[in-house]
C-alpha cells in the first residue's frame, strides 16, 4: 500500500520498516555514486529526501529525472539524528509514473508574484502557494467548525439575485438574453424574455435573506461567493470573492462583538494548531512579525471605541491624514490603521457611526444621529468586520428606507420579518480572502484566491 | 442568562431551577384558568411548552398573544412523565417582545408546498422546512468534515468563468455592458468594453481547476455554486445549485469508488445521528420508508456493474421503457432507478461507458470504445454521483480533445498538468441539492433549496 509522505514523516513506527510513497521531484541532486531526491505529494507542505545510490537498477536514469516529475519510490524508513529532517528514504526502487518537459515554467528558482499569477495553475506546487492555499482551506474550515459547534446554521443564499436595489452601479449583470440582438418593447429591454423572466445581477451580499432564516432558527451563517464590479485595481479588492455573514436572533450589538472575537481568535488557534509548518514559513519568509502579531490577538481582548471618541482620537493625534478628519467622515484606511496601529496597538471595534454614512438596516440610536454598526479593525489591514444591530422596529425602517430613497415595494418581504414576531437581531460581513490574507501576511489578494477576477482579468 | 430551548430541553440540571428563555409562539391554547403557548428559538426543532396560570400579571393579555409573536419567559423548569414532551416550564412573568400582525401568512394550517414557495423568506418557520433546512447545514458540514479528517485541501474554483468550451448553449452571460447600447466593433460585440476585457460565464464546473490543485495537494475538493442556463421546468432541476467536486491524485477509478461510498455513508451516518428529531419527522411525514433505506445504504457494500452488463441486464428484463436499450445510448433516470430499485435493490456504481457519451477529460480504456467512467444510481433519485479517472497521457488527452471538435488552445493550461508530472487522477461530482433530496425526502429541489432560482423566477 501507497503511504501518504506525512504519514510516513511523522509514524514513528515506520523507522526502519519499507514503504511505497509517491509524489514529484521538489529537488534533485546526483553525484558519482550517490542521488537525493526531495519529494513531496502534497499530503503535507515538507517533503521528504530519498536517498539513493548506484545499486539502484536505473541509477543513471534516475539522475536524470527533472523536476516536477512523478515518482513512484520503495523503500526503507531511516531516522537521520542531527539532519535538518530527521526521516529520510533509503530509495530500493526508483519508478517514473510522468516524466516532465524540461520547459517547465517553474524551475526552482525566485519568481516573481507577477510571473506567478500567469501560471495560476502551476503556483500550488510552490511553497509559498502551497503553503497559502494550505491555510485558506484550513480557515474555511475552522470557520465552518465554530460556528457549527455554537449551534448556527449554514444557509446558501442565493448568488443570482433578482432585486437590483443595493449597490446597482457595481453589480454585474446575469442574462441569456442574446447581446447582438437585444430584445426591445416600445424601446426599453425586454426582461420578459430573459431566462428569469426580469433584470438579474449577482449578488453583493446575502444579509436580507440570512436574516430571513435567523428568525426562524436564531443562529445562522452564510459562507459563499460575493461580487463587486468596481473598477477598482488595489491589492485588496477582486471582483469575486467570499464572504461569511453571520445573523443571529436575541443578539444586540455586545453580543455581536462578542461573537466576532469569539470567531477570529478561534479560526486563529485553529490555523497555527493545524499548519505549525506553514506559519512558520510565512514568518521566515513573508512576514517576520506575523506570529508575533497572531499571538498578541488571540491573548488580548479587543478594544472598544465609539465613532466620536475615535474621531477625537484622531483629532488629538495631530498626524497628517491625507483624508481631513472631521466627526461624520467615513474612516479611510489611513485613520483605521493609524486607530488600531499607532494608538490602541491590537484589533478595536468602533462602534455607533453616523447613520448618513451607514446602510439603511442598522439600528437607529436613541441620539437619532448615529447606528448601532461596530467595525473590526486589525493593525495591517484596517477594516477587516462590518457588522451592526438591525432596526427590529417596523416603523423606524419603514422610514429608513423612505429617507434613503429606496423603494418600500422592493422591501415588503424584509419588512415581513419585522410584522411578525420580530426581535433584536445582529450580525456581521468578514471577506474570507481579507482574513485569509491577515492570517498567511500575504499582501495581495491575487494571491490568495486560487483563480483571480479582477478588472480586466479572469483567465482559466 | 438568557438559555437557548434545546438546552432547557436536555440538561436534566436545570429541573427545578428558575430559567430564562426567548422565542416565538408556535401555538397557543388558553382556557380560563390556563394558558399553554408552544416556544421555539430555532435552537432546535423541538418546541417547549410554556404552562401558565392567572396568577400571572398580565395573564389576559398573554393569551390574545398571536403566533409567530416573540416573548421573554421566566419561569420554572418542570419535568412531566407521561407527556409527549417530558420537560416544560411553568411561566412566571411572560413578556412580549415582537407582536405578530394577525395577517400572518403561515397560520397554523397546511399549506401547499407551492403556496409556502411564495413565502421562502417565511417557511423556514414551518415544521418541513425548519427540518430540511437544518439537515442541509449538516450534510453540507459534513462532507466539509469527511474531506477535512482525510487530508483533502478545500478549494475555491471560481464562479466567473472566461473558457466558453464546455456546454456554452447553457451558460448565463455574465457582463457589465450596458445592454441599452451593447458596443459594437465591425459588427462584432466589443468585448474589450467589458469588465474582464472579454466574454465571461458563470461556471458549470470547477473540476479542471480542481485537477490544477490535486496535482499540487494530491486530495481537493470543491464546494461551490454551479450555473445551468437549461430551461427545464422539472422537480430536479435548479438554474442555480451547489456542487461538491473532490479530485484526487494518485488515484484510479477504484480507490474514486471507494471514496464516494465512504464519503456519502460517512455523511449519513453524520445526519442520522445528528438530527434524530428530523429525520424522524421526514420518515413521519414525508417518506415513510426514508430511515430504513437510509440504514440499508449505510450497512450496505455499493453494487458495481460494468456499462455493458447493465445494458445487457436491462436489455434481459423485459421491461418497456420509454426509451429503447441499447448499447450505444445514454442512460435516463427510468433505466437508472430500474438497475438500482428491481435489480440491484441497493447504490450501484455503473462504470465504463461508451467515450461517445461521455466528456473528453476521461481515461480511454484499453478496448478502444470506453472510458473510465463510474456513475452512482441510488433508490429513488436515479444518478447521484458522477465521476471518472482523468485521462492523464498527453498524446491521448490531445487527441481526445480534437475528435470532441474542441481547440487545444483553450485547453493549454489543463495540458500542461500531463506535461509536467502527471500522474493518475480520478474524481467525480456531487449534486448537493441531490443529496439533500436524498436524504431528506423531499421530492423537489425547489424546496431543498433557501431562494430556489429556475427559468422564469429568481425572488427574494
Amino acid at each position: 500500500m501507497v503511504l501518504d509522505i506525512k504519514e510516513v514523516l511523522t509514524n514513528k513506527e515506520l523507522i526502519d520498516k519499507e514503504v511505497e510513497i509517491e509524489g514529484w521531484i521538489k529537488t534533485s541532486r546526483a553525484s558519482k555514486n550517490f542521488g537525493f531526491i526531495e519529494l513531496n505529494d502534497g499530503s503535507c507542505f515538507k517533503s521528504i529526501q530519498v536517498v539513493y545510490d548506484n545499486e539502484l537498477e536505473n541509477f543513471e536514469q534516475v539522475q536524470k529525472f527533472q523536476l516536477p516529475s512523478s515518482l513512484k519510490v520503495k523503500g526503507i524508513v531511516v531516522e537521520s539524528p542531527g539532519a535538518k529532517q530527521n526521516i529520510e528514504i533509503h530509495g530500493k526502487s526508483i519508478e517514473l509514473m510522468g516524466v516532465s518537459n524540461n520547459d517547465y515554467p517553474l524551475q526552482k528558482k525566485r519568481h516573481t508574484m507577477e510571473y506567478l499569477r500567469t501560471k495560476a495553475h502551476l503556483r500550488p506546487r510552490t511553497n509559498t502557494f502551497n503553503a497559502v492555499f494550505r491555510v485558506r482551506s484550513l480557515i474555511a474550515f475552522a470557520i465552518h467548525k465554530f460556528f457549527q459547534e455554537n449551534g448556527f446554521i449554514y444557509v446558501h443564499t442565493p448568488v443570482i439575485t433578482g432585486s437590483d436595489a443595493e449597490g446597482a452601479g457595481e453589480m454585474f449583470q446575469v442574462t441569456t438574453l442574446d447581446l447582438n440582438e437585444v430584445p426591445k418593447e416600445n424601446g426599453k429591454i425586454d426582461y420578459s424574455k430573459d431566462f428569469f423572466g426580469k433584470e438579474t445581477n449577482l449578488t453583493v451580499s446575502g444579509q436580507l435573506e440570512a436574516e430571513a432564516f435567523a428568525h426562524a432558527f436564531k443562529n445562522v451563517y452564510t459562507f459563499g461567493p460575493t461580487f463587486r464590479a468596481e473598477n477598482s485595481n488595489t491589492t485588496r479588492h477582486a471582483a469575486e470573492f467570499w464572504m461569511i455573514e453571520p445573523e443571529m436572533a436575541f443578539a444586540d450589538l455586545n453580543d455581536n462583538m462578542e461573537n466576532a472575537e469569539s470567531m477570529l481568535k478561534y479560526v486563529i488557534n485553529y490555523v497555527l494548531e493545524n499548519a505549525p509548518d506553514e506559519m512558520n514559513f510565512f514568518n521566515s519568509f513573508v512576514d517576520k512579525n506575523l506570529l508575533e502579531r497572531l499571538q498578541n490577538i488571540v491573548s488580548n481582548d479587543f478594544g472598544r471605541v465609539t465613532y466620536t471618541e475615535a474621531i477625537e482620537l484622531l483629532e488629538k493625534s495631530k498626524e497628517e491624514f491625507k483624508y481631513p478628519v472631521k466627526w461624520g467622515i467615513d474612516l479611510q484606511t489611513e485613520h483605521e490603521r493609524y486607530l488600531t496601529e499607532k494608538i490602541f496597538k491590537k484589533p478595536i471595534f468602533v462602534t455607533n457611526y453616523p447613520k448618513e454614512i451607514k446602510a439603511f438596516y442598522m439600528t437607529l440610536n436613541e441620539d437619532g444621529k448615529t447606528v448601532a454598526a461596530c467595525d473590526l479593525l486589525v493593525p495591517g489591514i484596517g477594516e477587516i468586520i462590518g457588522g451592526s444591530q438591525r432596526e427590529h422596529r417596523l416603523d423606524v425602517l419603514k422610514q429608513r428606507i423612505l429617507d434613503n430613497g429606496m423603494d418600500l415595494e422592493t422591501y415588503e418581504w424584509y419588512l415581513d420579518l419585522r410584522r411578525y414576531g420580530s426581535v433584536i437581531t445582529s450580525g456581521y460581513g468578514l471577506g474570507f480572502e481579507r482574513a485569509v490574507m491577515y492570517i498567511t501576511g500575504m499582501g495581495n489578494i491575487r494571491d490568495v484566491i486560487p483563480f483571480p477576477r479582477t478588472v480586466g482579468s479572469a483567465e482559466f
